[in-house]
């Protein structure tokens, strides 16, 4: 494994003998670059997107992954094909369809095609779309540090990180900005099934950042609660709608519920891109069911009869009268209080 | 893999060239004899314990699990142990001594304990318990398949099947049972992280009885539920205290809170060797906290980054009010009602 030392808000990683300071997506000698977060924690690996469909590949397996890294992801690949001189409607078409549910992927795409559409440099677009969601998130962690007392116990679900944005985080922004300034805190990582992104990249994360945590099944989360062991509870989102529901990693769903049950605060963290403005309700939301072997395998060993079959959700539905605030770049807002928001 | 053929009530597995009729546990030429459940589903692999600290191994260790099993072995150990002419105390001390939380296993104990002092023998004791809870268990399908009406689509956690019993399980004994007598039904079956018995053990009854199921991430079960996928919900017990509290499986308590929130019918079964009277609440129940390995890695693979660490509960506690009826050898119970089976 390669050594990694974070430094301010980037990781800074050995990389061809060299000493890089990345971001979890970046572009560079006209490739998308991503690290691949497949490999992660056990290696670290850079994936190189030379042309569009190798950028819809790496959404649609994950390579990437996370909202708002996948909307800068599609900006980027948008980028690239402006270069290229690719037909821009067939990319955008290509890139929307990689996976349903995150809002910021649509987001990204409407803002690079009305600004290809009207003349702009694309690349530079991009990099200002990865900076502003960056610069978000930051924000995100100034006002949901506030929220965070000393001596505070989070859980979150999933990755809701660094790597699912770029930096910073979504849900890790304000923890990162609580450790930062010296506030003790210990987070509960949700190992996350069946892609066990909490294990493999929360996890991570907190052991770069160097903050004590500890990873559960799924399952735990529960019992922590109920034994008062967890102060609140932070999680990211993949789309947003009006009335407050969120979409997020499945499992979010069952979190909620039982915090609520258990008096637990429950908070959201996103950047406005992830506010899709157009749905009524979160039960508008495409869900995507990715393929059973997810579910059937854990990395690479079978855990299942050969007979057996799975289902695989990837994100469920909590509805807004679970969540007790929406953590964004303008401050904190009740779920039905983001019609505000609209812009 | 060896051929399997269900019969009856019992496994028909090839073992040696021979086609034997099995269950979970027994006692065979002097040995205490189990499927090793560590193996399953990949392989079928029968472990023999010799003495009783291969007994205490294998309880352990989990070679076998579920509280009914856990018991019957326990039972055959000592009986093994009388016919050995070992330190009965002794034997006890150390059984008594490998896992907390279940209570058929002191109940077993306690009953062998009295019963060789008393000048029984032994091993017809331990012959007529295994027989009596699996008979029990019997009876806990003939009343838990008439809550299952037809069609039913029934959630389970973890394994508490024939292979946490011996025979018939205790939740899936109505399963079982509903299915036999031609209900159309459908297991959504929890993969139950960390140690999957759901996606390695219940999955793999399913099969070898034919019964239709899905293995879903336990993080999924909330979003089936609020899908109105789900129609009930029937868990095991490894320890139920006078006022109803049941201690489950990691995760069960999750899965009651959700289930009640959805206002589906959230059911335990269990033989009454799973009562214990001395307790008052659930909160008095042990519960066992395992190694963090079972959480870092998943079968042969570690998942998580070397410096992070686990928190690792085997059980939880589902307090009585999230629990719509208990099924027992004598009939179903509100969970308030259970003190009228004190004996």
């Amino acid at each position: 494994m390669l050594p990694i030392i974070p430094v301010g808000d980037r990781l800074r990683i050995m990389l061809n003998g060299e000493i890089r300071e990345i971001r979890a997506v970046w572009f560079e000698d006209g490739m998308v670059k991503l690290i691949d977060q497949r490999k992660l924690p056990a290696n670290i690996e850079i994936f190189e997107a030379r042309d569009y469909q190798k950028v819809a590949y790496a959404i649609k397996e994950m390579v990437v992954r996370g909202a708002p890294a996948i909307g800068i992801t599609a900006a980027y690949g948008m980028a690239q094909a402006w270069l290229q001189k690719r037909d821009i409607d067939k990319v955008y078409q290509t890139l929307q369809n990689t996976r349903p549910t995150a809002h910021d992927l649509f987001y990204a795409l409407n803002l690079m095609k009305r600004g290809i559409e009207n003349g702009k440099d694309a690349v530079k677009l991009a990099e200002n779309y990865a900076n502003d969601i960056i610069e978000r998130c930051r924000k995100i962690g100034e006002y949901g540090e506030r929220l965070i007392p000393n001596n505070s116990r989070i859980l979150t679900h999933c990755n809701a990180g660094a790597l699912a944005v770029g930096d910073w985080g979504t849900a890790t922004a304000p923890i990162r900005m609580a450790h930062r300034h010296g506030k003790k805190i210990f987070v509960w990582v949700d190992e996350t099934r069946p892609r066990l992104q909490g294990a493999r990249l929360t996890a991570w994360e907190m052991v770069q950042e160097g903050i004590e945590h500890a990873i559960i099944a799924d399952n735990a989360a529960g019992f922590f609660m109920r034994k008062s062991e967890i102060d609140m509870v932070i999680v990211g989102a993949d789309r947003i709608a009006s009335n407050g529901d969120v979409a997020n990693k499945i499992g979010t769903y069952e979190k909620a519920v039982v915090a609520h049950e258990n008096g637990i605060p429950f908070y959201v963290a996103a950047p406005i891109s992830t506010f899709d403005f157009s749905l009524k309700s979160g039960d508008e939301i495409p869900i995507e069911e990715r393929r059973e072997e997810e579910v059937l395998f854990c990395r690479d060993c079978r855990i299942a009869p050969q007979e057996s079959h799975a289902r695989n959700p990837a994100f469920d539905i909590t509805p807004a009268k679970y969540i007790t605030g929406i953590i964004t770049e303008m401050g904190v807002f009740k779920p039905d209080g983001i019609s505000k928001l609209r812009r």
